[in-house]
C-alpha cells in the first residue's frame, strides 16, 4: 500500500481547514453514540419482546427499552439495490451517500469517501468501533476503511490500524470485537491473511497498545488507559450470545462500558477535544438471521439491549451526549406466523440451548460416525427437541451433508417450523427499519428518513464536514493486490 | 332478539351516570378521529412507499405522509393466542380489553362489553363508523354490537341499527360501507341473511336515513344531512380500489370528507354535544394480504394514506381533534426479498390492473372453457405478464380448479415470486404494527403500547367510562339464532 506525499499533506491541510470553520463547529463538548443493530428489523424487536415477556425478562404488555426510544423508520435502499448489504448499508450512514452492495467506504465509482469517524477525528474527537463482528467486516470497516469489495479484509485490517492514506497514526482510537485472524501473518496457525503481514505487529510499531484476551480486557483500566488501543478476542467473529463463554469473551454491554468509560475520559483530558464519537455493533443479529435461527437470534437481540441499556444510563448522566440506534437493514424476512394458522409459539424458543453454527460445526466435523445418530443424540440438550420426527432428522442430516449455510439454515428450520416463525430468504429484505434515539438532539428525529440523510444528521450533530476529508484520500488504495473474489456471494450471507 | 324492561333502565340510568360525573368529563370540544388500517403492518407500509416512490408518487427516498406521522408500535396479542384475528383485535381497542379471537365486543367469558363508540354516545357525542368492508365485518362491529362469533353477522346488522339492549335508538349516528346484504330478507336476491327479517326497512322505521348507490351517497349535503344515516354501497365488502369504479362506489377518502363534515356539523350544531369519535378503516389491505395479492395491496393503502391525508387536513384546521391510526395486526408475513437474492421489483406491481379476487372471479366462473387459455389470454392485461410459464399457468390453473382462496393466492403468489415478494402465510402473524397520530394529544403517544392499552388512552382522550356500559348492557342476546359456524375457518380468512 503507498501514499503519496501529496496525498498526505493534503489529508493534513484537510484536517487543519476542517478545525479552523469556526461557523460549522458547534460549541461546548458533545459526543454521538452511535450503534447499529445489523439485520435487525422491527419483527426481530417483537420476537424478541415476545420471548422476553414469556421468560419474564420483559413484563407482558410492556415493551423493552429499546421500544421506548422508537422515533421513526429508516429507508435502507443502495445504489444498485432496493436491498442493501451491510456495507453500502453501513457506508450511508458512515459517508451519507448511497454506494453499491459490498462498497466499503467508497462511492459507487469505486472512489473512497471521508467518514463520520475520520472528519469527527479530523476535529479531535476520540473516536471507536465496537463489534462483535470481526473488526473487518462490512459495518465497523465502513467507518474507517476504503476498499472496493468488502471481502478484502486483508486490506481492511491495515488501514483500520491507520496504514491507509492518513498514513501517520491511528484514525481510531479504541477498537473493540472479533477478526484478530486478518491481523495475524499466513505463518500463524490463527491467520487468515492470504499474505505474510504482520498488522498485529504492525499496530504495536505504531503505537497501539494491544489485548487479545478476556483477561487483558479486564485489566484495562479506564483511568489509565493508553490510547489508541485495539482489543480483539476471537479470531473470527465474536461468539453468539448464546454460545459465548463469559470467561473467553466480553458481552457487548461490558464493551459498551469499557468503551464509553475510556472514550470519555479520553476526549474529556484533551482541552480541545470537542467529545467522543463511537460506533458499537450488535453484528450478529443479522447472522441469525442468515441462519434463520430464531432461538439464537433472540439472544443476540437481548444481548444488544443490555448495549442500548449502557448506552442510554451514560446519556441520561451526559446530557452532552446523543445516543442513536438503527439497523442497516432487515434480514431473513422475518414472519411471526405461518400456513395459515393464528399461533406462534415463543416458548419453544426457550430450551435451545446453543446456535445452529454451534451445533452444525459439531455434526460437520464428525462425518465419520452415524450423522443420523448423532443429531438424534444431540437435539434433546442441543434444541429441546425430545421427539424429533424422521422428516426433521433427515433434513439436519441432508444439511449436514450440504454447506455449513445448508445446516445451519436446516437447524433454524426444525426450530422455526416447530416454532410457527416465518423466513422468506437467507439473506437480507428491503423493509424500513426502526430509529431509536435518546439524548440531546434526540427529538429531531421523527417520521422515516433515507438512511443517507441519517448520515448527514449525524454528521451535522457533530458539526464534522466529510467532505475535505474526501478530498484528501482520494490516492488511497483500495484495490487487495492479489484479491480474488470468494466463491461465496456476498449475495448468500452477510 | 329480546330486551327487558330492566336492562333497558339500566342503560338509561347508565348514560344518565356518565353524562353526569363531572370529574371525568373533559372540558370544551373535542375530537377523534380513530383509523384502523386492517392488516397493515410497517412491511406494508415500507412496500406501498417504494411503490408510489417508483410510480413518481412519493418523492425518492422521501417517506410518505403516514410516516411522518408515526409515533411508536402496538403489541396485538389476543386472550388465546399471540396472532389477533381482527374481531379481537378491534375488541381490544373499542372495549380496552383482551379477547378471544373471533369475539365482537365480549369478553373472554363472552359477555358484552361497553364500547368507546357506546361510551361516546352516552355522553351525547356524535359517532360514526366508515369502512370499505362490510359493515357487519369484525373490525366496525366490534365497535357498537356484541356478539359470540364474529360470523353472526345478521344478528350484528340489527345491532348497528340499535335494536340491541339500547332498543330506543340509534348508537351509530353514521355508517359507510358496503354489507347490504345481511339488511335485506333472504327472499331479496342481494341478501345474504339465513332469514326473512328486513333490517333496512326498520332501520328507516326506526329513523335511519339509507342510502344504497353512489348517486345517494353524492346527493348527501352536509348542511341538511339527517342522522342516523345508514349508507351502504355493495352488498358484500365494497371494491378493491384497484377494481374500483367511481362511477358506482365512493373511494374511502371521499367517504372519509364527507363523514367529518356530517359528524362534525352535528356535533357542533348540538349545544351539548362534547364532539365527535368516528373510526374509519381501510378494511381490505387484510385481505389483499390473506390473497397474497401485493399489487392490489399497494392501491388499497394508497386509497388510505389519501383517507389518512383528509383526516390530518381536518385536524390541521381544527385543533380540537385528535387523529390515530394504526392497525390490529399484520397480514401475510410480508417480506420484500426472498430466496437469498438481495433485490425485489416493485415496478412489477405497475401494470397490474386488477384484483386476483376479480381475475379469478372471473376464470372461476368460466369453467366449461378452456381454463389454460382463458388463462394465457388474460394474464397480458390483468397481470402485465406477457411470458407466462408453463408452470405460472399451470399453478393458477390449479388455483381456478381450486377454492376461490387457493386461485386467489394462486395468482398473488405469481406476481409476488416474479416481484421477489415473500409472504409466510395466508392467515395473520404477531409482529407489531405502527402507531401514527397528529393533532391534540398526539405528542403522548410514543414507544410501544400493548392494543388494550391504546383502548385505554383514546377513552380517556375522550373523557369517557364504558364500565356503565358494560353494567347496562349485560341482557344482549350474544348468540344468533339457528347460527352455525361456517366451514370456512376466520383462521383462514380474516
Amino acid at each position: 500500500m503507498k501514499h503519496t506525499a501529496a496525498t498526505l499533506t493534503l489529508l493534513v491541510a484537510a484536517i487543519a481547514a476542517v478545525g479552523a470553520a469556526p461557523a460549522a463547529k458547534p460549541s461546548g463538548k458533545r459526543n454521538l453514540i452511535f450503534m447499529i443493530s445489523d439485520g435487525f428489523g422491527l419483527t426481530s424487536e417483537a420476537m424478541a419482546r415476545t420471548f422476553a415477556q414469556q421468560t419474564g425478562e420483559v413484563d407482558e404488555r410492556m415493551g423493552s427499552l429499546m421500544d421506548s426510544l422508537l422515533k421513526g423508520t429508516v429507508q435502507t435502499t443502495s445504489s444498485d439495490s432496493l436491498v442493501t448489504d451491510s456495507a453500502a448499508g453501513a457506508t450511508a450512514y458512515s459517508c451519507a451517500l448511497k454506494t453499491y452492495n459490498g462498497a466499503i467506504g467508497v462511492d459507487p465509482a469505486g472512489r473512497p469517501c471521508g467518514t463520520i469517524l475520520e472528519a469527527a477525528k479530523a476535529r479531535r474527537y476520540t473516536t471507536a468501533l465496537v463489534t462483535t463482528s470481526r473488526i473487518t467486516h462490512a459495518t465497523p470497516a465502513s467507518f474507517a476503511a476504503h476498499v472496493s469489495h468488502r471481502d478484502m479484509e486483508d486490506l481492511i485490517a491495515q488501514q483500520l490500524i491507520g496504514q491507509n492514506v492518513a498514513g501517520s497514526g491511528a484514525v481510531v482510537d479504541l477498537m473493540y470485537g472479533g477478526g484478530l485472524c486478518h491481523f495475524l501473518p499466513s505463518g500463524d496457525k490463527r491467520s487468515c491473511r492470504s499474505d505474510a503481514k504482520n498488522v498485529w505487529q504492525r499496530a504495536q510499531q505504531s503505537g497501539f497498545r494491544t489485548v487479545d484476551s478476556r483477561a487483558g480486557f479486564d485489566s484495562l483500566n479506564a483511568t489509565s488507559s493508553q490510547l489508541p488501543l485495539l482489543a480483539l478476542f476471537a479470531e473470527d467473529h465474536m461468539a453468539y450470545e448464546i454460545d459465548r463463554e463469559p470467561a473467553q469473551q466480553p458481552s457487548l454491554a461490558e464493551m459498551t462500558t469499557s468503551a464509553l468509560d475510556i472514550v470519555a475520559r479520553a476526549s474529556r483530558a484533551a482541552a480541545d477535544a470537542p467529545g467522543f464519537f463511537i460506533m458499537i455493533e450488535g453484528a450478529r443479529i443479522d447472522m441469525a438471521g442468515h441462519d434463520n435461527d430464531p432461538a439464537t437470534q433472540v439472544r443476540d437481540v437481548a444481548a444488544y439491549w443490555d448495549a442500548v441499556a449502557v448506552a442510554k444510563e451514560y446519556v441520561a448522566k451526559h446530557p452532552d451526549t446523543l445516543l442513536v440506534s438503527t439497523s442497516d437493514h432487515e434480514t431473513g424476512g422475518l414472519a411471526l406466523g405461518i400456513d395459515g394458522e393464528y399461533v406462534w409459539y415463543p416458548e419453544l424458543l426457550t430450551p435451545v440451548s446453543r446456535s445452529a453454527e454451534s451445533l452444525c460445526r459439531e455434526l460437520r466435523s464428525d462425518k465419520d460416525g452415524d450423522v443420523t445418530e448423532a443429531i438424534k443424540a444431540a437435539l434433546p440438550d442441543a434444541l429441546g427437541i425430545h421427539n424429533a420426527t424422521s422428516d426433521e432428522v433427515a433434513r439436519i442430516a441432508a444439511g449436514v451433508a450440504g454447506s455449513s449455510v445448508q445446516c445451519k439454515m436446516a437447524v433454524g428450520g426444525v426450530v422455526s417450523r416447530r416454532a410457527h416463525i416465518g423466513w422468506s430468504t437467507g439473506g437480507h429484505t428491503g423493509t424500513t427499519v426502526g430509529l431509536f434515539a435518546a439524548g440531546r438532539g434526540a427529538s429531531r428525529l421523527h417520521g422515516n428518513l433515507d438512511n443517507t440523510r441519517l448520515g448527514r444528521f449525524l454528521a451535522d450533530y457533530l458539526g464534522v464536514d466529510m467532505r475535505p476529508i474526501t478530498a484528501a484520500i482520494q490516492g488511497t488504495v483500495t484495490q487487495q493486490p492479489g484479491f480474488k473474489r470468494q466463491a461465496r456471494s456476498f449475495h448468500v450471507h452477510n
